[in-house]
């Protein structure tokens, strides 16, 4: 069955406070290759049937709308997963 | 600056509880294009130069022991996004 793939990221001014706790546990084991850790959201919603238009629509009304909070999130990526 | 993207969604024989508070929300509220809802985590990891084979290698190793946690969750995906 097709899915659709919403991502959602903490909007980049804000801190991420769960990111920077894994970015210090890094440090703290030794693992120095990566300057900056964020934590985000991965959606997977299963669609039986086709994904047309309708629904693809309906998946961007409530990734804005339900899935994230504009104030403090983005949407970075509705992808379709065949 | 690039950035290794890391997937983590939990373990499709397990429950996820998040994901049917939201699937039930969507039934809520009239949206029936989705027959179910999971919901995982997204890391962005920056990465200060260039992406080569040891980098990767350590996101590889991180995201199976530090990202995610093996008994309940599967690592779905490491992309590089330059």
């Amino acid at each position: 069955m097709p899915t659709i793939v919403v991502d959602v990221m903490p909007k980049a001014e804000l801190l991420d406070p769960q990111g920077k706790a894994v970015s210090g546990a890094l440090a703290r084991i030794g693992v120095e290759s990566f300057t900056d850790v964020r934590i985000g959201k991965r959606f997977e919603l299963t669609v039986e049937g086709e994904v047309d238009d309708d629904v693809l629509a309906t998946a961007r009304r409530i990734a804005d709308d339900v899935l994230s909070n504009a104030v403090i999130e983005d949407v970075v990526g509705i992808e379709v997963v065949p």
